[in-house]
């Protein structure tokens, strides 16, 4: 596949001279278009050692305005950023929609170096390939522009190019030990990359592999690659934007799964005496596992969701009673903030992922994109509907990590979360709890139910199950979430 | 001063159950009213091993609200913090305006642990002591109420403490190596603090000095000065909000220092030959001392302001074009985000500070508080004048990190900003650069030289000197401004 790549493209200074300020006024002028869009773009220049990626991304950076567009350079990952899952760094950095950031290593640079010094085998590259392709398409859904480009160079020529580098006393500091070893193992990294490159092209993230041999050439050509994928990005944009997508029957998004809330037995609960009694054990044994894991470094993100008045805060409290406060901290889930909403919508919830040990509990999650912005309409029918996958994804990246995730759906029933509205507002308190909002809400509750039992159905599974609460007795489900703490501390501590 | 201290108090377990849920509704109610007003609080709780500070900080945690509160524990910093100037972890994590820090560890531990194992000595806490009266001042200053509480055991109180707790099974763990060596110094440590708190109490930030022997007394009563104190500051915020401070005339804000930027030669300039002959000079040069710096994990901070049209943008690219962009950042500073708005002001440019190695360069910074700001009106006469104190201190700060600083004031006539404007009017990827606002603000010339000139004068020090650029001619501007940098490398690298 590379073959296109050795032809030995040239450009002479001349031609170059002439064509870059038209390509960089092009550039600039499309940089404020992208501007009023509300999509990012990602540009990952990677490519064989001395094939030019730095004086190419350097290049773009004197071309284009620093305004619109950031240069990420993921050398290696710092503590705090290994002790969260693998891809938070590049979450934490993602451009903001309109702007562009530019990937220097990127998500695959690890898989294709470890595969390349035999630190993996190829079913592992197998499955680090197919997390990247669903991080980029779940991107792409989002609307975002990714720009992959290969920077190419036969054997002969990165022999060549190393020894000139070398050779000249203002450049050979850049030869490094590790290049030469790269250079002995050219035919191994391009079978892996050979690989990488073919897996991971589609019609929607393909990547054009350049010649990079050179530097005039290259850099017109990426320049130029850009300038068009952007232009036919806003193009089909905007086409998108003025073809609403097609509608699917509501018969097809609700399954006819079993109503699973309605198996649920509400009628469950502890006595005053039963509840202090086994609120004390828990409470004991969690404070005692969770210093544990603590010490162990194992983090753990609990997911709260839950009808209003569901008993979600009264749990929540209960439960970081027996935690130290040094180690969990509560997200509150309300409107995004406006750096929030230029991102992709889980992007709110990476940046609270908790470092090593350490315990976040969402008070609201990511599930909301499946409920209140499904159920409301904030949320477009594509938006939510791939979002089960999207969560799946994003929940499975934590537990691969080694965090112990925790779901709970705090479940009462219409009658219960009435009589608590009543209870709430004569609490002074708890008035500001209660608004007209939610009594619109209960009308609703029928498509909401729908909602959740969609979202149990499509988001349980053996490694991220979730745990309904019987709630309409706040003792029972108190004890029932700290009980299912503990045991899933449990499992991890064994 | 610790003896009130040492009275013993006790509070029994009756009184306490018929205290708490009061102090925790008025809590829980002036949380809610503290959530409307535009400043923050931040609850230190720090004193003696044993102290019940753990207890305490678990127990606030629980009664208030954790939508309007974050507890921060600093415990030893991550790498990524450590290549920072020390207060820029406290900065990172400040509280917004409306909602409550709780910090455990805070400024003064590692100052306090230092002196007492003789790690610094009297004049080295001093200074450090010194830092945190200017960052408690400051953020006094924009609003903030820092509520410092210090939990007080008496020697044998303390030893009993430790022995009570390593008696029983549950809490053993809780008992250190670390905390017998410290029962060891218990004197000294008495006495360093002793010294911090007396040094850094004052009528604005008083410590609070609470007996620390009774778990229940004192978490009652830190509850109780957290309600009082909230409280009072509300009330005169209020009264301040509605008694605007008294305006100095002018002529003393604006010194009668001789016009510094009138006696900049604007007529300096390079011919086209001497220019490329320079720029390939210093270009190359700088390249290699940036590499140099890099790799000696040196960082740098350039700040770039000058007039409308001053050539900033250009001055940058030529810079950057020197430098690997694997290791620099441009932070163009635009209105704030709404994260950025309910912070104090130096909290934006904090954010951006370089890791390691690496270079940010600020396209306008922190100085706009004292020029536009202060011109139009946006920051008041109180806020803008003590900002030049508040950006000595921030600079001072990165400077003592080691970090390279450079500022530079880019310098034209209001002829020659004309002309480019017209030139700019006719470049299409340039047209958006300049709008009617532009225009108005040339009849503020001579109010904004004012307030460049008091800049440069209150704002220079032989740590952080101005750099004032005769940019009349872009060519001259640009060698000055990369000849500048390469000097300021060269005395640390030498």
């Amino acid at each position: 596949m590379f073959e296109i790549a050795e032809l030995g493209h040239k450009v002479c200074k001349a031609d170059y001279n002439e064509k870059v300020p038209a390509l960089r006024t092009q550039l600039l002028t499309l940089q404020q278009q992208l501007n009023t869009y509300d999509f990012s773009v990602i540009i990952l220049i990677s490519g064989v050692d001395g094939g030019g990626k730095g004086e190419v991304i350097n290049l773009l950076n004197e071309w284009l305005d620093p305004r619109y567009m950031r240069t990420n350079a993921y050398d290696s990952p710092s503590d705090e950023e290994l002790e969260r899952p693998k891809f938070w760094r590049f979450w934490r950095t993602m451009p903001a929609k309109g702007t562009i950031g530019i990937y220097v290593g990127s998500w695959y640079s690890t898989p294709i170096a470890q595969r390349v010094h035999d630190d993996t085998k190829d079913p592992d590259l197998q499955l680090q390939l197919t997390q990247i392709k669903q991080l980029e398409q779940e991107l792409a859904d989002d609307g975002t522009l990714i720009i992959k480009c290969w920077l190419h160079l036969k054997k002969e020529q990165q022999k060549k190019r190393l020894k000139q580098l070398e050779k000249n006393p203002e450049t050979t500091w850049q030869v490094t030990d590790r290049d030469k070893k790269h250079l002995k193992m050219y035919d191994t990294f391009a079978s892996v990359a050979e690989t990488v490159l073919k897996e991971t092209s589609n019609v929607q993230n393909p990547w054009r592999i350049i010649d990079g041999s050179d530097i005039r050439y290259s850099s017109l050509t990426v320049g130029q690659h850009i300038l068009d994928k952007i232009t036919v990005h806003i193009a089909s944009h905007d086409i998108r934007k003025n073809t609403p997508a097609p509608l699917l029957p509501p018969q097809i998004i609700h399954g006819n799964q079993p109503q699973i809330l309605d198996s649920l037995d509400l009628s469950l609960e502890l006595d005053k005496k039963e509840y202090n009694e086994q609120l004390n054990l828990y409470q004991g044994k969690l404070n005692k596992m969770a210093r544990h894991a603590h010490e162990k470094k194992i983090s753990s993100v609990l997911v709260f969701e839950g009808w209003d008045a569901g008993g979600k805060g009264g749990a929540i409290r209960r439960l970081t009673h027996a935690l130290d406060a040094r180690n969990y901290q509560v997200i509150p889930i309300a409107a995004p903030t406006d750096e929030e909403r230029v991102q992709h919508y889980l992007w709110r919830f990476w940046r609270h992922m908790p470092r090593a040990g350490r315990v976040t509990i969402y008070d609201r999650s990511w599930y909301g994109r499946v409920l209140v912005e499904c159920v409301e309409g904030f949320a477009s029918q594509q938006e939510w509907t791939r979002a089960y996958s999207e969560i799946a994804n994003f929940e499975e990246a934590l537990v691969d990590h080694g965090i112990v995730l925790v779901k709970f759906w705090l479940h009462i029933d219409p009658n219960e979360q009435l009589r608590r509205f009543k209870e709430r507002e004569q609490i002074s308190y708890k008035q500001h709890k209660i608004t007209e909002e939610d009594y619109r809400n209960r009308d609703k509750w029928a498509e909401y139910s729908l909602a959740v039992n969609d979202m149990v159905a499509y988001t349980s599974s053996q490694t991220t199950p979730w745990t309904l609460v019987e709630a309409n007795n706040k003792r029972y489900a108190r004890i029932k979430v700290i009980k299912t703490y503990c045991e899933a501390l449990e499992k991890v501590l064994d």
